[in-house]
């Protein structure tokens, strides 16, 4: 019944083009594989970029919204939580996925990784930088991995799904 | 793009009988006419019920669970979205819904409703009882508006979305 | 070592002159009786006239305030706890306090009367109305309780607090 | 009228005995400054330590609380704000703060230590490691510095409050 939840997280404003491409291409891919897309469901940076992925390829995408109302939300965006928390929705964002991937990085989505690995969520950090891969290994052991491009982090969520669920190979 | 998302609040273990057939009624023609119902995601009383009435029905049912995991979701839940914030998430049900239907009434229903009119959405109450009516009507004038059954709720939410979106008659 | 928090909650700019008349005698007598009080913060209404009372009878005032920065804080809050969480704060302020006053009616102090009903949190009911006592009597029996002027809330205050801490009289 | 408030957060089970030492240190030197704490409230770690030290100092002490109630809560805590929001509190700790100290490291600091960078509040990191202050001083430069010890650490909160009064030197 339950579907497979896979959250999105990353820089707004600061996002490279690079994150913002990545973050494109893996809203695509998941929508491919079947899986929900959950993001911080804003019209800027990585969370507009992977939302629009998602819908080009007719995923269904879930913003949690920090603001008190829809007018900010990504035209990619299916469904609007608004939670009215700013920045205290951010914990919400990772309880609610399966697996959470780190696209970019910025001090937004370092809460958000933070709060991931305090919960032992597994997190993929994609494009976030050596010093972040380096604290975050170093406090989340075994729950944080890092990936290189789009097609390594598709590949180890369809492992850590597998996982989840009790299926190995 | 964005999906029209009817939230639909009750008790949990103190839900009667006939709260639990109209919530389940309910489900089922908010999934009928293409609406995404929301609610409190737990598996007892109006949120079972409306849950799986709503997923008998091939719809899209989002859970809004108080919990730190999904344990307790109602297994009629697509997406669970987990605070973790206990009561808390109350405020983000009715947020994140078009349109707040209360189906009976309990402590937690009561600050749902409370929520929802101080943000000023519209609100629909069925079997919340005379006094449920009465203080409601009196501190959220024209918000609220009281249901005699299932049938009469669907024809108040179609008028409402169409008033939302504009479009009278 | 824990203080003894007293809550008081109540409209902002819908207050009545009573009730901003009772707020102020009642946030007086929580300070002269050594509790601390804890209220919703803003610079307006119940929340300013019980915040200034108790600072002018120099107690700790603790304000539990809805925005993202202390901006509209009551000058009469010593301790400013900012939770951007808009009226999300709202269960906060009723699980921190040992006894919760409702000085007047709104659909905010709707919403806190519900929550600490559910917690079963003792609750007193001051000039919120017939409306609001039949229907919270209805749904929080021997929970909530109705003060006719501010003089009986103190002793009422003191009887809940004895009860407590399981000394009776 | 409104207090100075400090806040300190750092690791619960997992805090080391030179965190809980530094903690406790810190504790009483924030209460000797008049300042008031402010912490993650519970009974464990940096948390009880740096609450203790306080209380032993005759400090005021505020404990944001992430459980339902006060069970768990530290004995050296006045007041005690209880969020039933798990680590969806942590942002409310910094929000809420004129200056954050991190005194150590783990999942749950590091997400409050990536709030506070987010909303631009000075923090100051004291015995969180090499690659906690390489990361962070690569996400929030200008807003987090690093102590050496517990007298430098007071040194930089009271340059840091002078400049945000406005008075320098």
């Amino acid at each position: 019944m339950r579907k497979t939840v896979i959250g999105v997280m990353g820089p707004g404003d600061e996002a490279s083009e690079i994150n913002k491409k990545d973050a494109y291409e893996l809203g695509r891919e998941i929508a491919k594989n079947g899986w929900v897309l959950l993001n911080g469901g804003r019209n800027v940076g990585v969370m507009d970029a992977v939302s629009k992925g998602a819908h080009d390829a007719h995923g269904l995408v879930i913003g949690i919204l920090p603001f008190n109302d829809g007018a900010d939300a990504s035209e990619g965006v299916d469904i609007q939580i608004i939670t009215g928390m700013a920045g205290g929705r951010n914990i919400i964002n990772v309880r609610s996925s399966d697996v959470v991937v780190a696209c970019g990085i910025g001090a937004g989505t370092a809460s958000e990784i933070a709060h991931a690995l305090k919960i032992k969520k597994p997190t993929i950090l994609l494009g976030t930088g050596e010093k972040a891969e380096a604290f975050f290994k170093e406090i989340g052991p075994k729950i944080v991995i890092t990936a290189k491009n789009v097609n390594e982090t598709i590949k180890l969520i369809k492992k850590i799904i597998k996982s989840l669920s009790g299926i190995y190979f």
